[in-house]
């Protein structure tokens, strides 16, 4: 086990669980020339926020789903299934492919495009109909496969005292600002 | 794409990107009789939340860890490789196996036996060596397939107006009573 990729390790198959049905049909972020590209408006950043999407979970999970609906809020896994086998082999970029900031390694970036390309969303539960919920702010591509659903407990995911890195303090602000600039929605 | 698990969807293979060395040996959730059971001690919560791991990210993606020393929390995406594939067909349980709490759908629930069985914990990160990352609260089992590292940002994961399930309310009611009532470490 140093460094051979986890020859030992089991044998690790993702099974889909479900499907997101969403109105954003193309990634914000992809991977161009071995480096991230932003491809979104960064004004339209908060109209992205409050997308309405759902997810709707096969039929041979009937059951599983049980619940959920105690929960004000909910992470989604979900895989980014347009991702390529090739991007996913990049290991550094600049953060939003922004060359004014540091290039860092693809584990310190929020990139979808990662060597497992697993994204985890924490989002509010607006409705849960059988095997269908409803939720805001996925961030996930219409046809995303689902990989798993977890209830959000505040104990466990929201964290205090919190320090990030300089460069995303700086994207954060440019973001906020954007969508405090932008008033016709 | 009606219920059939996905036929269309993509190859979804996890490599894993390192592994995890700890002091927690077995996991405290298993199924046993087609149900949860919990193994823990409840005394022992707090101590088993001060447990200090580490990841060893593989060489093969050296570099992909650069930056994330400047944030402070990170997420961890691990496999609960003790989780057989029978078990994983669990589709309702009890939480924490309490007869006495409802019985719920799995994604309902935190328990690591799940479809694809993808823990994620938001973790304090104390250092970067290389490699190497040494990391406060993490409850992965010693061995413990490591699949993504993400940087901890409050403004994605930290959510506000959370409202949890009441059997949730009480099992943490108990587990922070159960912490107080302990003094010995």
């Amino acid at each position: 086990m140093t460094g051979k990729g986890g020859k030992d390790l089991p044998r690790m198959k993702i099974r889909p669980v479900g499907i997101v049905k969403s109105q954003i049909k193309e990634p914000s972020l992809v991977v161009k020339s071995r480096d991230l590209e932003w491809k979104g408006v960064l004004e339209n950043a908060r109209k992205e926020r409050s997308v309405i999407s759902e997810i709707l979970i096969f039929d041979d999970f009937a059951g599983i789903l049980d619940g959920i609906e105690d929960f004000s809020h909910i992470l989604v896994l979900y895989w980014a299934h347009l991702a390529s086998e090739e991007d996913r082999s990049l290991i550094k970029a600049h953060p939003m492919g922004r060359k004014d900031l540091p290039e860092v390694g693809i584990f310190a970036t929020c990139s979808p495009v990662r060597p497992n390309p697993i994204c985890v969303s924490a989002v509010p539960l607006l409705e849960r109909n059988g095997n269908i919920l409803k939720v805001k702010h996925l961030d996930a591509v219409d046809g995303s496969p689902v990989i798993d659903i977890k209830p959000y407990t505040p104990s466990y995911y929201s964290m205090r005292e919190v320090k990030v890195s300089k460069w995303m303090e700086q994207i954060q602000r440019e973001f906020a600002q954007a969508s405090e600039n932008k008033h016709d929605y």
